[in-house]
């Protein structure tokens, strides 16, 4: 059981927790939870690092201090929530990374967990102790504490799930991965189960669920995921411990009845670049996308054309809207060197997609997706398509609109 | 270099630490840094402690899941120390109680250490590191954290010292002990020196300058041990580096001008309870005191005299002020079996006490006391001596008065 941030908010969250792993023990489970900081808390830690040095310097604050700092969030959680189920009755006992360990490699801030021995871990549980694991926080080799990054408990909990051979579930603030936003779409429906794959695509195409990370762990470690709502008391909807709630997240196989869509997902978080009038020779990509690459910035669609005037091409891509005014600038400082005419940013654009394992197997599916964009007129900037997802840029205004008319298009509101 | 909760209270009070360690270093010296939470930190942990249960069910809240949320304090100041010396230039690095490791019992919430093997800080001392140790902490031989109690960050770092054959300087919101408190003696001096034992005697007489026990470490460990203050930038006053500042404790041999009593003390945070009517009969004391010392009730002052009527006694004593409603309550739960007649509460008592070696060599010391307060009019409702100090019970308003009367009677105005 993963509980994150808001869910461990104050006191009073904490004790629903506490009856949420009662609930499951209470069912014959054994229970191993992982908790994030208290809502807020890793951004005053964070603010505090900043202040202590690192962002004066412009660097990212990313040392084996900044962890020692930010790793302590957690800590204050599993404490209170160990507190809160022993005084419920219950055996429990808390778990810092440096205990369990978890060993991380030393990439401080965005660590990669290496390794789980679940000995220790395993053995508490086996004599009936719930484990309560401080999430987000490793320990190196050499002894120090590592951090895995924002929404990094998510990883913790799925590295744990498969270090003890266990079911993961995802406590959080909504009940299950939803066809798309509810706040969008008041027809969005929740699925009962979902691939991977597409929780993948979700995840990186704008749904906040799940992180991307961790989805990746518990694909490649077989790790059965579950996503649903700490915000029910047990016993709340049917039964008393979690059967049959929230979202499974499993193998492609294990879905009977398959969809060609599963869901529509969008984002407001990417920017347009745009650059006109590029000479149509060999190596322009090359120059271009190199020196943003050497500076970090991740380049997400790509589309190249060729321009009217003869041997004069055309480039857009989307860059995250934080990169995209050093993306210009890098761009504007090395114009000369590249060769373009003009460079332009668009802020003002949303990228809509539509994810399905279906695809793979169906054709249509972007005829479909043009077609209805279409017929409300909204205007299609840039395509980029992989095996299970389409997305196209469109103007920003229209992204409730296009949401809506992808979400009946593909059926979904039908579930 | 000790700093306590108001000398790291926010980011540029940990800048100036910052500043006062690295004068330290540029003198030549080769430092460890202990730290305490930053101040109001531990508070807002012991609550949400509280708050998760212990105090709900009334226990005592020190177990190892109460040590594991209020350690965390301590972790987040090292980790801010460490990197704001980073930034400055300088090699530093936090370490935890358990990566030292500063082992100790496993009297959770008040452990005590056993013992600080110091092989891994000397060696990144002797590599020209600054080890920024987190107070307060240490680790069980089976790996939990554990906290040495309230103040304990001075112990902490007596006990490091110790383990490093160094000397301790203990920086606080004082520039150094003072013969009394000065905010109710204007004239009260600062010592160049006090011996151990008279420290010991002022710290748990009132004096909050340091905790008892670290002095009681200090002295039997040898370890020299300075008192100086945080809120002045290196270089103010004499010299860079802090030489010649502060009051330095040390054995008594080390103080060459010798005085009689070195400072006043008072305490308003005892009560006095009163049985009267007690049968005179052997082992009514044991009974009284049984009873107290079962309930982890300390007594402090003691005062047994016989009554007018024959064959009764009246007994009177000192506990702290918070545990005065409880002993009420358990003395008059056992009263028939007791056998007094009545039994009274009286918080409105202080405790002045004057403190000094010489009064092992000197005869008078009480006479001057006394007569000093009975010229300003004070009355002494009970009297303790030890071998270097007198401590008297008088009425709370006559406080300042009688700390004032007794500063100029042993001519402490003129140090």
């Amino acid at each position: 059981m993963k509980f994150g941030g808001t869910s461990v908010a104050d006191l009073d969250r904490i004790r629903r927790v506490g009856r949420l792993v009662a609930a499951e023990v209470a069912a014959g489970k054994r229970v191993a939870v992982v908790v994030s900081a208290m809502a807020g808390k890793t951004n005053e830690l964070v603010a505090w690092t900043d202040g202590a040095g690192a962002a004066a310097q412009g660097l990212p604050a990313s040392d084996d201090e900044y962890d020692m700092v930010v790793a302590s969030g957690e800590q204050v959680t599993a404490g209170l929530l160990a507190m809160t189920l022993r005084n419920m009755g219950l055996r429990a006992k808390s778990w810092l990374g440096w205990q369990i360990p978890i060993i991380t490699d030393e990439a401080h801030g965005k660590a990669r967990i290496d390794e789980i021995p679940p000995e220790k871990l395993a053995a508490a549980m086996d004599a009936g102790e719930i484990a309560v694991i401080a999430g987000f926080q490793g320990v190196t080799r050499d002894g120090r504490i590592a951090t895995l990054g924002r929404g990094g408990s998510d990883t913790s909990a799925v590295a744990i799930a498969a270090a003890l051979d266990a079911a993961c579930d995802i406590y959080t603030d909504v009940d299950g991965v939803y066809t798309t936003d509810p706040r969008i779409e008041s027809k969005a429906r929740k699925l009962a189960r979902i691939s991977y794959e597409e929780m993948l695509e979700m995840a990186s195409l704008g749904a906040k669920v799940l992180q991307t990370r961790s989805v990746e762990l518990a694909m490649s470690q077989h790790v059965p995921l579950r996503v649903l709502s700490s915000f029910v008391e047990p016993g709340e909807e049917s039964g008393h411990s979690s059967e049959g709630k929230g979202t499974i997240v499993c193998d492609e196989e294990e879905i009977v009845e398959k969809r060609i869509v599963s869901g529509v997902a969008y984002s407001r978080d990417e920017a347009k670049i745009s650059l006109f009038g590029l000479p149509d020779t060999p190596g322009v990509s090359s120059k271009i996308f190199g020196r943003l690459a050497d500076a970090n910035v991740n380049v997400d669609m790509i589309v190249q054309s060729h321009a009217r005037s003869e041997g004069a091409a055309n480039m857009e891509f989307t860059v995250g809207k934080r990169d995209a005014g050093r993306t210009i600038e890098i761009l504007r400082a090395a114009q000369a060197e590249i060769g373009f005419e003009d460079a332009q940013l668009n802020e003002d654009v949303a990228k809509v997609s539509v994810i399905g394992v279906g695809m793979r197997s169906h054709a249509g599916v972007a005829k479909t997706m043009f077609t209805a964009l279409a017929e409300k007129g909204v205007n299609i900037q840039v395509i980029s398509t992989s095996e299970i997802k389409i997305s196209v840029l469109i103007d920003a205004a229209y992204t409730e609109l296009a949401v809506r008319a992808l979400h009946a298009a593909y059926g979904l509101d039908q579930l």
